[in-house]
């Protein structure tokens, strides 16, 4: 085979057999093909796109390049859930434990954030002494034996991913579908769980900025799911506004916890609720209001926030932030951004606010930068409310930087308020 | 400026601005942006093109990143021809001596064959002692004597088109019509002449296999031609049959030195007057007819012919030629192909004449490759004549290859032949 007739296909518009993309993807993956050849036909691939069949040939030969993990050594229905990311997205810290409690156990793997979106990793690791590097078999012992645990990607998981992830970033190649959805799904098939919940999001703070993307990239990787024998769904959730009212690592840990402790109801819970009963309905826990009433019921008996602490105890972190979350870090610094007037809330943009987080220092602009964990943001009002003049409308912390003034003004653009 | 947004700008058919082309292929040219970034740029463009102005503005910095020729010392009109190549294509050796015959300079440089298509230095260099690498004051004294010379290209000539050609080629970005415009027309402006005449062929041996397609490319390199105060004109011709009955590198000077002599009066000769009256027209030498007569002159009086063998003298090849074709190299074997039966030659598909002539050992399947310049095929009858069976259609030739089995069933492919 041929990289250039592979090229000139794509290019073309013709499809290419199973045996070109796998070879495609060995081939690059080992070194056999150049750089600027498969960043070329990635480019191909953005503007003309990939069939169903094409994609998920992809996906499988991106699983393969790697190890595939054998979790049937934890003894139940194992389930997945992976978010397309989003500003204040603290749902795996919260579906998790939920799920586990029902009876399904729930190994995950995440990322660390960068840009204006989070990574659930670093989240994490605000709570003193949390190892996010395990071993598998440390791994998937706590999995066994709280029903959950987060580490960090490791091992020899899709490699393949990794050199093209890479090279999509610096080649001007990410925003193509087909593509999004052969990267996701691999390192999902490569874990191995039986079922995958996709949480697809849309609008200003999410990838996807239009709802009829994150429906095809929802459907694809469904589809990408079933064909390698998973039960796989796809939930397409707003993300234009911040997801629950703290953005920042131990703010957003912080949050999690308080939903944990059912001591907060608002859009944050609802989403973790759904979220938990289409994870325990592919089980095949039932259906979905019996679990949905199962998942409301693991977070008011307490039991999710046990298993919350007993993994944080097992992962090396201090359980007691479960009872006590002022144990978690503190920021330094803070500043209260007042309404200058009776207005209402109407909308708040969650880019800016990822942007705005972003400059108190709570997250990267470069791979390799230090983040700091007490930073972020707490929205003092949900959307839609009234604030009377001088009252504070949201509430900027950070451990590096004294100075507000810049993250202030980003915070205030974000805002839409009208007169009430 | 920023290699990603440009991408990006490409990818989502938003132009460029000038600035942002310049710097483009400036920082390509320097190293400063890599491979897999430009392959990946070439590729959007390959699929969502360029627009008018983003191809001038990026032929102009194509042809500034290395020296411009200043023609001047040569002392009167100089004008060039380019044709985007095909099979039997000998027409600079007749055009150029005919042109300069009338007063026009011809300071041409040329390439080497590649695949299917010969080059003219190739078929020059059949001449026992041709140079083909003179200096560019030895080259310009030439055409300032005899009015006439070719060359190898040489120098610090486009280096930006070497570095982009040969990543297209190893990228699957080639066929693109803005991307063939920029590498052709920036060596046409890089060189200087006055005049510009382009021969855009069309048809199965030529790299534009539709007319459309050599229309639309011939208009545009007018288009960069003229915006860079050029008299410029693209003539479109038809490569669907080899030009001449002559392919391979010495056959091919044979069959030049034929027509200069006034021997040869076909297609090959019909096109040479063409092309040549065309350069004269645009060299300000009088109207299309009057131009036409005036290189008919040329040949028929022998002063191309004496052009012709000054410049071969010059440039250190054996003058006694132009008078006796027979001291060109003669291959060591030959291979009739004969007639089956009584029949009538209804069409030559150039392509495969010229994928017969490679198997000979006329061309370079690698860039390196040796080749032997007596090998080809000379094709014994005009397409549409009549021919009896027993009679030979063509005759192969080579010295390398004495087997002549797999040529001739290729050569037989390329013929249509109907019962007569």
């Amino acid at each position: 085979m041929n990289i250039i007739d592979i090229i000139n296909k794509t290019k073309r518009h013709q499809e290419l057999s199973d045996e070109e993309i796998s070879w495609l993807i060995n081939a690059y993956t080992s070194g056999d093909i150049a750089d600027y050849q498969m960043s070329s036909w990635l480019m191909a691939v953005c503007l003309n796109g990939l069939s169903e069949r094409e994609t998920i040939i992809m996906t499988k030969a991106m699983r393969d390049s790697g190890d595939v993990l054998d979790l049937s050594c934890i003894g139940g229905i194992t389930a997945d859930k992976h978010s397309t990311g989003g500003v204040g997205d603290k749902t795996s810290l919260i579906i998790g434990p939920a799920a586990a409690a029902c009876g399904v156990y729930i190994p995950k793997m995440s990322g660390r954030g960068l840009g204006h979106t989070g990574g659930t990793i670093d989240k994490l690791e605000s709570i003193n002494g949390f190892q996010t590097e395990l071993s598998f078999d440390k791994f998937a012992e706590i999995v066994g034996k709280t029903g959950f645990s987060i580490i960090s990607q490791s091992g020899n998981l899709c490699p393949a991913d990794k050199k093209i992830y890479s090279l999509r970033n610096a080649s001007g190649t990410v925003d193509s579908i087909p593509l999004i959805c052969a990267s996701i799904m691999s390192k999902k098939l490569a874990l191995n769980a039986d079922c995958i919940l996709l949480d697809v999001k849309y609008g200003s703070g999410a990838f996807m900025k239009k709802y009829e993307d994150a429906v095809q990239l929802g459907r694809l990787m469904e589809k990408v799911g079933i064909s390698a024998g998973k039960k796989c769904r796809a939930v397409i959730t707003d993300m234009n506004s911040p997801l629950g009212k703290n953005i920042g690592n131990a703010l957003e840990v912080r949050e999690a916890v308080e939903v944990l402790q059912n001591k907060s109801q608002g859009r944050l819970y609802e989403l973790c609720i759904e979220l938990t009963a289409n994870i325990l309905e592919l089980a095949g826990k039932g259906e979905l209001t019996v679990c949905r009433k199962a998942a409301e019921e693991a977070i008011s008996s307490g039991k999710a926030l046990e298993i919350f602490s007993k993994t944080v105890e097992l992962q090396g972190g201090d359980p007691r932030i479960a009872d006590d979350v002022t144990l978690l870090p503190q920021a330094k610094y803070s500043f209260a951004v007042k309404a200058p007037e009776n207005m209402r809330l109407s909308a708040v943009n969650s880019e800016e606010i990822g942007m705005t987080s972003l400059i108190l220092g709570a997250g990267r602009t470069e791979k390799d930068d230090d983040i700091d964990m007490t930073a972020g943001i707490v929205m003092e009002h949900e959307q839609g409310e009234c604030i009377s003049e001088g009252e504070t409308i949201m509430t900027l912390y950070s451990s590096v930087c004294s100075d507000f003034s810049e993250a202030a003004h980003r915070a205030v653009s974000a805002l839409t308020m009208e007169r009430c």
